[in-house]
């Protein structure tokens, strides 16, 4: 089986090592020089635009998938005329407009948080009134990381956030929404087969930092069941709705015993890379089962896991992997302020022992001291595979 | 860390694997057209004995290793003038000549069965008749996998024999040993660092079959703390005596609560590809960390494993994915009787849960009629990476 993948970074790194044991082989396409898959496929240097390129590779491969979700839906709906194209190009564009987005959820019932579509600096003050401070305003396209993202605590603001976010433009698409005073935040993965079949991985409750995911933990404590279906439901929703191949990811708010849907995306995603050590069979190697049209993987969790992102820079080597049982991710990129450079991943019997090793790791991780975070998310090229 | 493997067989193919997760990039060499290491990482094709390609090979890289013991001893020690390669020339050498390997045990005082090297037919009769039969006579050098073994059965057929192993030579090194009537077979992986630090993982149960590795069982039933020390006290003589650095594997006859040691390899093995899912750490990243100076991560096993090779054909990929918990690696070589084209690994909390996933394994592999095994182990090539 060979499968293209549009997008280079640490994803398609990881579908790639996930796939390698099955025998598959890998095409990779991504405009930048450097990528962390390199060396794990070859690949075509080109931009997600450029049809001719995206074409030839879909030609050379079985079936093709991306790991990025900002490649064009117009390329995944070209491809998907002469390819199997997993998971497809509706998909992607639900997931790359947040408005869209959340509109998918409202219609299939998954509460979301009062938001509003606006375009105008007009648009954006009267939504701030009527959903009130605080509100996060968001770009409706290409932010990731809590790139393109901004929150309002004071009507005032408003002006400075159109600025930043709008630009000089007399429109911009934005999505407003309040601020939700949540509990915690959780993802759920799930998988779709191409024979329909469902699999859910257990609840993951996830540490941000300044926009960043920097800590997973799952299973989620305190899931009951009911919690657990809720997210399942939600999640089911969506795949259906969509005909949806391959792994997905949907970030929750958790509120009481209420969830709020956040956003989705349409890959593999960085609060399941626990799931390397952590399950059964890991996301990467679902998603691939998945869109090859393979039986799904148990996805039930193997102990208890906590997944520790190494972000701007990475420590010594040798100093995580002294940390016993530290199983050490690096994706092959240079250090750079805010980017995802490697995750690590500590897997126990029991809840509390996972929290000890996963205290050495944060030890290990702190003592490095961090680049400083680019406040804007800006100097930084939004292909940078940094999700 | 840019590392050379000397070998392009699957065990390269699975230190590339783990290393890659490390940040570690390799460079292969090995003469076969096609090797289950390409695209994990340049490969030069070059015999073994070709000093001058292995030596730029070396060149390029940080460290050396290889994953075929039947490399040239020569070759080692001709790169470790000016590169560390690990384990070194001695450990080689020994693990290349049954004679010197039984003559290193017997000096560290591991049980062995009796032996005699002989160099003659008159020399083969005369140990026979001592060593009494059933009597094992195998090549001293080269065999592998059951290749270069023959059981005398009657003192009569000694003559055939000879004529299969020592050829029309007047000479021919051979090793005569007492057949053991040994309970089980039982391997202890082991792994030493730059720094002298060891680790041990847990014995293991092996089945073989025409001299071929079929299943693995870790850990082994039935093996009180004495009997792991007693392994790992032989393991560690080895390993200190050597100045080993690396993974060795020392495969022993269990007869009663006596281990006779059988042969080691000095590189990762076969009954440690379990430790891919059913370790804490694998094989094949302690042995990379090991070599590259890197602290051991931890030997413990995650529950139980079973591993189940696939030899000589490989059943449906989606009849072995269908089977629940089941890791299927796959080597990417043509089908070939006799071959090793990949191994299922399943684990489990318990042992039981193990054992029903590992019959439904087999269940899948013994559908699929495996092609015929070649009886005389002929018309293979002896580089060819099977083991």
């Amino acid at each position: 089986m060979k499968v293209g993948i549009l997008g280079g970074g640490q994803l398609g790194r990881m579908l790639a090592l996930a796939g390698v044991p099955l025998g598959f082989s890998f095409r990779f396409l991504d405009p930048a020089e450097d990528a962390p898959v390199d060396g794990l496929g070859e690949r075509t240097v080109a931009e997600f635009s450029d049809l001719e390129a995206c074409a030839k590779l879909a030609a050379e491969c079985d079936v093709v998938t991306f790991e990025f979700e900002n490649v064009p839906a117009g390329t995944v709906e070209h491809l998907a005329q002469s390819k199997a194209v997993f998971p497809g190009a509706t998909a992607l564009r639900a997931a790359q407009d947040r408005v869209a987005e959340k509109r998918l959820f409202e219609a299939l019932g998954i509460p979301v948080p009062p938001f509003a579509a606006v375009d105008t600096l007009e648009e954006l003050a009267a939504a701030i009134a009527k959903v009130g401070v605080p509100a996060v305003v968001k770009t409706r396209r290409e932010g990731y990381d809590g790139r393109g993202q901004r929150v309002v605590r004071e009507a005032e603001a408003v002006g400075r956030v159109w600025g930043e976010l709008g630009g000089a433009a007399p429109s911009a698409a934005l999505l407003v929404e309040s601020f939700v005073p949540f509990d915690r935040e959780l993802s759920i993965l799930a998988v779709r087969g191409r024979n329909g079949d469902i699999a859910f991985y257990p609840l993951v409750e996830n540490e941000h930092s300044d926009g960043i995911l920097r800590v997973s933990r799952a299973p989620a404590e305190r899931v009951d069941g009911r919690l657990q279906e809720r997210a399942e439901s939600y999640a089911r929703g969506i795949l259906e709705r969509l005909d949806y191949v391959g792994v997905v990811a949907l970030e929750l708010f958790q509120v009481g015993d209420r969830l709020l849907a956040n956003e989705m995306a349409p890959r593999v995603h960085n609060s399941g890379h626990w799931t390397i050590e952590g399950a059964e069979t890991s996301q990467f190697e679902n998603h691939l089962r998945a869109i090859a049209g393979l039986p799904l993987g148990s996805t039930e969790a193997r102990g208890f896991s906590t997944m520790v992102n190494l972000i701007g820079t990475a420590p010594e080597l040798s100093a995580l992997l002294a940390v016993p049982g530290a199983h050490v991710h690096l994706y092959g990129k240079e250090a750079r302020a805010g980017r995802k450079l490697g995750h690590v991943t500590v897997v126990d019997a029991s809840r509390q022992g996972c929290e000890g090793r996963a205290r050495q790791v944060l030890g290990v991780v702190e003592a490095e001291p961090s680049g400083p975070l680019d406040p804007k998310g800006e100097g930084l090229d939004s292909r940078d595979p940094s999700r």
